[in-house]
């Protein structure tokens, strides 16, 4: 068991994953707690190449290679990050992780049963798992619209990256994939409503992530670990 | 079912898969087969890039991570390459396939149980298997000098590839996993003793070939589409 506390921020493209991450990261840290932000794909040299591979439309993978190179890009950030953090009594704060994988190769595009990707993620991961999954619920024309925009200041072209090109009935598989997570693991998933201002979506989480780090025996050790 | 013909290539660096693909690539041409030479990794633009992450040294990837790169390759391959050239009717000789991955993320580094690695991999390449594969038996002290001098030609300088670095024992492994999959799949699985000429192995390897092609009730299809 690593001494840590585990936040995943999950969604679709243009959920406002990024803005959320970075604003519970300020106020944690600000409270004293010693944090680490990253996201998937990418996150280390290797997973920057490969989050090019997957994300660059000049590359036109099929989908069991995409689905392998998400699962390299995990298996390294957790091996070389997520853990060694965890490890070190942080709070990790990671935008996407396996769920990500279960909804947009699983149940979207449906090329391998939601059972047997469980088992190679989990195998990839070193079954590591999140203490809590933010799940930020949009409607997904609002959410493409928004990661469109952003796209496009990356890859100087109207049409997004080649994940959101698929366009919006693949978004709507992705968002009911969500839910249906957000059910098989309610222990763990909190659906958050994204229908208002970035500042109370925010607190929101920043309550509810205070409430579980009060309740967690470990809390007090990473908040010795503060920088002020 | 395919209509063509698939022979792969294993052993171990060194052993002189490359070479002897070669060859019988060109005597078969030149007996007037359709025939196409590939190789693993790489093979298209993706793959390229993802042989560049397993094969240079500036990356240091974790063993999981390792091995969903190879898988990501090796479905790219199958199913840009290998797939329609067979389905086309041709004869594919390819240098390493699943087998290698059996032997050098299985038996060699242990990261996985092979079964669950055989699972993965038949998912990979949609449960495209090989009608003939030649191993290549060699000392391993023998092949690895062998290999360390193809590499430096590659990347300058003298450790070998990154694979090719972790030394003899390792090597030791890699036979003895081959020699394991000799016994196991000895319906495909044909020994090739590396101990002698070049141009002896290559006699006997195609001579084998052409056996197994005049026994295959496909044969004569494929020598159909001659390019003479």
């Amino acid at each position: 068991m690593s001494k840590g506390f585990f936040i995943v921020f999950e969604g679709p493209d243009g959920s406002g994953k990024s803005t959320q991450s970075e604003l519970l990261y300020k106020k944690l840290s600000a409270d004293g707690y010693s944090c680490v932000k990253t996201e998937e794909p990418g996150g280390t040299l290797e997973g920057e190449k490969i989050r090019d591979l997957l994300l660059n439309p000049v590359f036109n993978l099929c989908p069991k290679a995409e689905l392998f190179l998400f699962l390299a890009d995990r298996s390294e950030h957790v091996n070389r990050i997520i853990y060694p953090e965890l490890n070190d009594g942080k709070i990790v704060i990671c935008s996407r992780y396996i769920y990500s994988t279960l909804v947009y190769q699983g149940f979207a595009r449906k090329i391998v049963e939601i059972e047997f990707l469980k088992k190679i993620n989990m195998f990839a991961v070193n079954d590591i798992v999140p203490n809590i999954v933010f799940y930020l619920d949009i409607i997904p024309e609002k959410g493409l619209s928004k990661a469109k925009k952003n796209t496009f200041k990356k890859y100087y072209f109207q049409g997004g990256d080649r994940i959101e090109m698929e366009g919006i009935s693949f978004q709507h598989r992705v968002r009911e994939g969500y839910l249906s997570l957000a059910s098989q693991y309610s222990s763990i998933f909190t659906l958050i409503k994204c229908d208002r201002s970035i500042q109370e979506i925010n607190n929101n989480i920043y309550n509810l992530t205070k409430r579980r780090l009060k309740n967690d025996r470990n809390g007090k050790n990473r908040k010795g670990q503060n920088k002020r």
